[in-house]
């Protein structure tokens, strides 16, 4: 019973099979062989946008620091939550760069307008204080919940209104896509943001993720950050069969909601048994409260991370399925709740 | 009436007559001229610490920002409050250098032992955040309260229990030594943190802050940092004739004595008149809640930061005092809030 | 006839084959997978070095710079000679770090213990100047040359005696290690440096490079830097698989003298024909010095670099073999220029 | 006799009368006060450019890393000669802000628009490579010759042609102006450059450089970088009141045409003897090329640096006149000479 997370877990057979297929002939290298264009144009039609600038890297913390250290002045900071991952799960590599996280706490692990206009509010004696220049958000986020379609529109909204790029971490945006309570399309989330990338490692790719910039004056120069921060890779064709996979026929889509599906099963379960949620499950992230002598038990047998201590004898475990996640590890989870409540 | 910052005045006149002695003579320049040789050998008389290293920089940022990146390996963070100076002031120095700083809610501007064991036990999965690995206070705080010894105590053994460098920004410490309630010496100070600073600039001096290290580990290569940073003027000697002049002969703890006694003042007049402070009144900085009409009345006459909301019809102001603040000015203030009120 | 790099090529079938076999399993992510540790066993072992820290990240730029930068102090400098990768064709990855390169000549690609001593006197007024505290060097070279066991030594006495960190770059480790001209193994290399990388992907792997430290306070915190620099991608599985394959039967070495043959024989093609070479040739690429004429006629079938200008009517061009180049395309290669001369 | 440097004289006194006078008044802090309003105004008249944007900083490396850091992308670099300040004696402070120094080799300490081109050809392979966006020179120069109206026009105009911006250092640039050999004026350092500083310490102040930026797009934000790298003292007008007297009526031209008068003493004197100068003297740096024995026992009475070795029994000193120089000490020196020889 692995539910520890959704990166344990080794890639899709067809993601597999385009690696195989790309790797036999002979291609340009640096983001330019034809794997990565391929996908590239796979995504661009995806999203609607025809000048959408593409990009593919190893992993969420290099997409994060790149897009963010290329788009701020020395001097301009980002706005997230406090759970953000950047914030507390990336070792400081945003300040690594340079840059200020101005952190919030947001409602359930989203954030919201008025947030971002009390931070701009709070840093009002330039030059003494940095200057907030990006909204940095997640969908889903780090506690499994989805923007919806308002949501993300008025957020939105306020960039706009206080010139703030919109900067969205897809590492998980396939389960946000493919939530029940989703209203959005990745078109919408390419329309509403300014820059954002989808995960391929934790949706049943095997490396990379896909950097998609839409606004203009972020484009420039991104190529130069991309191998000045060892983001550059020779053989992208590796990345970019990867998102050609994903996007010729709708794995990606297809993976997200297998994913998802297990961890709504698992929701039944613990609500059939009277166990609460510390967040609600809207991805492939469920957050039972339990006793801890309970936790220590199920602990025996299945793997998962104790995510918060709620009181003194209760802590909050996290409970990750994957587009692998097997409905028999699913029954077994339920069997062995039964044997110990 | 002048209660806006206590750096808006001049210098003390015995400071300058110290700058103008130091001025005549041929001197060894970058920290080694005979004035800032001086000073050094009298702060490290006044903290009892012969090998303490002293260094004199231009400014507070600089003070700070060089102490805690000299400090720090990249994927090491600085624990402050909220409020804190480097957190919200300093338009993202410490960040700049490259790192995060934990930030905590504080109170009254005071950092607690349980906040630096609840950001440290935060902090449990290696190598995927940041790893805290000094505590920031400033003493007076931002909020013009001050750190009893008990306080800093408690502090000081929680930062060696944990392997944790405690660093103090000393930019007012002169009003915190000369608080009534105070009961710590610079001796002290010094024993129980690994580095700090002096402030020369808000104390009567004209530019300049004394750095003071006591920790082995952290003296060595910091004048390669000092370098590096742009923080080695060739005339140092400006900066030595300064501390030259604080220390000599007690003007230091006496121009803070008398800032400090033109706020009690200011306070003891508010209270006679049932005016509430946000914050207690403890060094020379006063923090009046007062109806929105009346700050604006009393901004017609007198000079003043409007320091936070406080509800929707009042606000917090904030009153400074300096060694230059005259009797005069405070007794024209209290007409002037009779006259209004 | 593709002569322009050892990168367009995919990867050797064995490496696809061990990538397929490391996906089926569950495994612990973040360099802790079962094929990173037995990758790192293999290496550990072929170094003969049971405490080498070792890491695998995706690729060189990546690796020199987390390397410098978890190694060096933010004063402290790496010397490297002009034409070495970190000094003109990695857009500044180490000064972004905040690290200065102190370039020397150096001769045929290669540093000379002489100019690592002349740098060192030259930076003779500390604080004044970075203090240089690393040499990267990198076998084989950017021009394609190899040092020698009594070379190395000589620099590794020279850092040694002045407390100087010596790192490899590795990128074509195994081609210098193929060289008819080497008399060094890996073992030798581990023991005179500090620190070194593997490179993979320019010798028949997809995507990955083997990070090897072996100086003791170069390992402690190295994860955290991995993490930070965004070099920590969750299924490192990837990374192992590939130098499981390289080293579990010599693939590695064989690869590297496969693509070194092909460059010795276009070297006696040339030779036969009376053309000289810029830079011995050693490795697996080949500097000829030819009439620009006859380059523009060239370059109509044959992909190449022109490397740089020999004359006002002669330049130096680079071709570059791999362990994919065949024999027909050598052959066809002598044929034109044949038909051209 | 001191002919070390010029900085370890003090300020002269007319600088000193104008701090005193400054130090009374209540101002604004943070560059806001009346005294360095009017010094920028006075600059600004100098150079006649009413839009000139002007700010005063503590130190020359300061003033250098500030402008350079504040101009340029991360990915971006500075092309400066090999002798450059910012190249050699700044301990890496420009690459600690992440950016590369392209150096060359320069002529006589200048730079020639031909090295500026070979650089911006030689990095021809974005996104692998930075991009060159700035020439830094200094003016007089390290080795104290100065540029002519005719070459810095030349360099100009490539920085113009090339889209690089052009910043000079004039830590000594009284002296570049008042050499014989000058036929450049402020006004058309201001028109030529895009920024450049103006030093005052070096030339008779107490500490404190004048920035002055002429290209708009580098004036936007300038101040939160003050800020940011701790370069913001509150009570600025310190520097101000120098400048102003440095400029009211011409003192900044006077004192370093005395202090060149000096060199040009010491320079008629060394060749009546027949001793060679390395470098031409042109402003008031003389270095002369002496034999080993002979330098050994002029230091035992004067006070110089021995710059470079010659040859096997001869070296290079350096000979640097201030402002406050004696006609006494170069008598004295002569005498020395005379009796020695």
């Amino acid at each position: 019973m692995h539910f520890k997370d959704d990166y344990s877990v080794g890639a899709h057979p067809k993601i597999l099979e385009e690696i195989i297929r790309a790797n036999e002939s002979l291609e340009i290298s640096y983001q330019h062989d034809s794997y990565s264009l391929k996908a590239a144009g796979l995504l661009r039609k995806e999203i609607n946008d025809t000048e959408a600038f593409i990009r593919f890297v190893s992993g969420g913390t290099l997409a994060n620091l790149l897009v963010i250290a290329a788009a701020l002045k020395p001097y301009e900071s980002v706005i997230a939550v406090e759970s953000g991952h950047i914030n507390l799960h990336e070792t400081g590599a945003v300040e690594y760069t340079g840059h200020k996280i101005n952190s919030v706490k947001g409602i359930m692990g989203k954030i919201t307008p008025e947030e971002i206009k009390d931070t701009l509010e709070m840093h009002n004696t330039p030059p003494h204080m940095v200057k907030p220049k990006m909204v940095y958000i997640s969908n889903s986020t780090e506690l499994g919940t989805v923007y919806t379609a308002e949501e993300l529109k008025a957020i939105s909204e306020v960039c706009k209104e206080n010139d703030l790029y919109l900067f969205l971490d897809g590492a998980r945006l396939g389960n946000a896509l493919m939530s029940d309570d989703n209203d959005l399309s990745l078109r919408d989330i390419a329309a509403l943001t300014d820059a954002f990338y989808l995960g391929g490692t934790k949706n049943g790719g095997l490396m990379g993720e896909a950097i998609i910039i839409t606004r203009e004056e972020l484009k420039s120069g991104f190529d130069f950050h991309l191998k000045q921060k060892g983001a550059l890779p020779a053989k992208t064709r590796f990345f970019g069969a990867q998102f050609t996979a994903f996007f010729k026929d709708g794995l990606y889509y297809e993976l997200a909601r297998k994913a998802n599906l297990s961890a709504k099963k698992l929701n039944k379960i613990l609500k059939e048994k009277g166990i609460k949620t510390k967040y609600p499950t809207r991805t492939n992230q469920v957050f039972p409260v339990l006793p801890n002598e309970l936790i220590a038990e199920l602990q025996k047998e299945a793997a998962f991370y104790v995510w918060e201590k709620e009181s003194d004898s209760e802590s909050v475990i996290r409970l990750v399925t994957s587009w692998k996640t097997e409905e028999k590890e699913i029954e077994e989870f339920d069997a062995l709740l039964n044997k110990l409540l």
